[in-house]
C-alpha cells in the first residue's frame, strides 16, 4: 500500500506526539516527516506551502493538507477508520470527547504550553530570565487545571475522561500533561486519580506513548518521577 | 412538539451568540434560559448543576448536559438534523470546517475577547484600569489574527470560510469579531474581504442575526460602522 499520508511532526510539540501515537497504535501506513522546530524548519517559505499556519503537526493526504491536531485526529479517525473508542460514533459519547477537546484549548493545553514555555522554552530559546512571581502565577493556573481534571474528569471513578474505554480526549490531554515535567513540574504529585489515568493511558498506548516521549523522559529532571521503562 | 432542548446562554457571549441565532435560524423548538452573566448567575452553586464548568452556553437536552458551543454545534447537527451547509458531512469540507473551529480558539476567540475584556469589561466590572502599552499589544495581536483571516481565510475570493456556503465556522468567526466593536475596534477597518463576509453572513442569518447583536450593536460607540438595521 502506497503512503499517501504523510505527517508532519516534531515529538517536542504536544499534538505531534497526539497523532504520531494514533497513528501508530492504529498501524496506519504513513510517511514520516520531521519537521525541526528547533531549527525554525516551520517558518521557511517551503513549509508554509504545506502549511499556511506554519504550525505542526500538519497532514497531506491526497488532495487535502491539514492542520490542527484535533481536526486532523477527526479526519483520520472517518477516513482511515480507526478503532471506534477513539472517537466514538455513538451521538452522546462523541459528544462528551467533543466536549474535552474544545474546553482544552483554554485550559489543559494553555496552562500546561505556557507554564513549559515561559519556564523552559524562552529561557533556552531566546536566552529570556524567568519572574519568580509570573513562573508561580502560571504554576498556579497549572494547579487548578490539573485540579479540575483530578477531580471533575477523572473524579467520579471513570478511568478514561470518557467512560471505560480511552479516547482521543485521553490522548490529548495525556500529551499536553507530560509537557511541564520538562520543566521540573510533576502533574501527579497529590493527584491519585491523574496518576493511575496517565498511567493507564500509557499502558494502553505503550510503545508507541514511551517512543513519542523519549526526549519528555530524557530532558525532564531527576526530581519528578520518571515512569519504569 | 415539546421543548426538551433547552438552552442557557446570555447574548453578551458570543459563543452564546453562535448557538442562539443557529437554533432561531432552523428553526429548532427549545427552551429559552438566560444566564444573567453581570449578576454573576453562571456562578451559583445551581448553575453548576448544569454546567460543572460554570460558563455559558450550555445546553441540557433529553440525558445530556453538555457544555462548550462547538461540541454543542456538532451534536445540533447531528441530533437535529441541521441543514447540510452548516456542517458538511462530505469528509474534506468537514476536515476544512474542524479546522477553522480549532484554530480559532488561540487566534481569533483569543484575540478578540481579549482585547474586548481588557479595554471594556474589566474595567466596567472590575473598576480595573486601562494601561495603553498592553492594551495596544492586545490591539496589535487582534490586527495580526484579522489580517490572516482577511489575506488567508477570506484571500482566495471565497464567499465563506469554506467554499461558497455559510457555515458554523462562518457563524462562530462574525459572531466573535463583533464583540470588539463595543470596545471601539472597528475589525472591518481597512480589510475589504472580512467587511463584505461579515456583511454576507449577517445577510444569511437575518433576522437572527441583528436580533442576537442588539445589545452589541447599542453598546458599540458612533466611532465604529454600525450595520444599517
Amino acid at each position: 500500500m502506497a503512503k499517501s499520508l504523510k505527517l508532519y511532526y516534531d515529538l517536542m510539540s504536544q499534538p505531534s506526539r497526539v497523532l504520531w501515537i494514533l497513528l501508530e497504535k492504529s498501524k496506519i501506513p504513513y510517511e514520516r516527516c520531521l519537521v525541526n522546530l528547533g531549527k525554525g524548519e516551520h517558518l521557511t517559505d517551503q513549509f508554509k506551502e504545506i502549511n499556511r499556519f506554519q504550525k505542526v503537526p500538519c497532514i497531506v493526504d491526497s488532495q487535502i493538507k491539514l492542520a490542527e491536531s484535533v481536526a486532523i485526529a477527526r479526519y483520520l479517525a472517518r477516513e482511515y477508520q480507526l478503532p471506534e473508542h477513539w472517537y466514538p460514533t455513538d451521538s452522546r459519547r462523541q459528544a462528551r470527547v467533543d466536549e474535552y477537546l474544545e474546553w482544552q484549548h483554554h485550559n489543559t493545553r494553555a496552562s500546561c504550553a505556557t507554564y513549559f514555555q515561559y519556564v523552559w522554552l524562552r529561557p533556552r530559546m531566546m536566552g529570556s530570565t524567568v519572574d519568580p512571581k509570573r513562573a508561580e502565577q502560571y504554576k498556579s493556573q497549572l494547579d487548578s487545571c490539573l485540579d479540575f481534571i483530578e477531580q471533575v474528569f477523572l473524579g467520579h471513578g471513570s478511568p478514561y475522561i470518557v467512560g471505560d474505554q480511552i479516547s482521543i480526549a485521553d490522548l490529548v490531554a495525556a500529551c499536553e500533561i507530560e509537557q511541564p515535567k520538562m520543566a521540573g513540574y510533576d502533574p501527579c504529585a497529590g493527584r491519585p486519580n491523574l496518576t493511575q489515568w496517565m498511567e493507564r493511558v500509557r499502558n494502553a498506548t505503550n510503545p508507541y506513548y514511551d517512543q513519542a516521549h523519549k526526549l519528555v523522559y530524557k530532558i525532564m529532571p531527576d526530581s519528578v518521577p520518571k515512569p519504569k521503562l
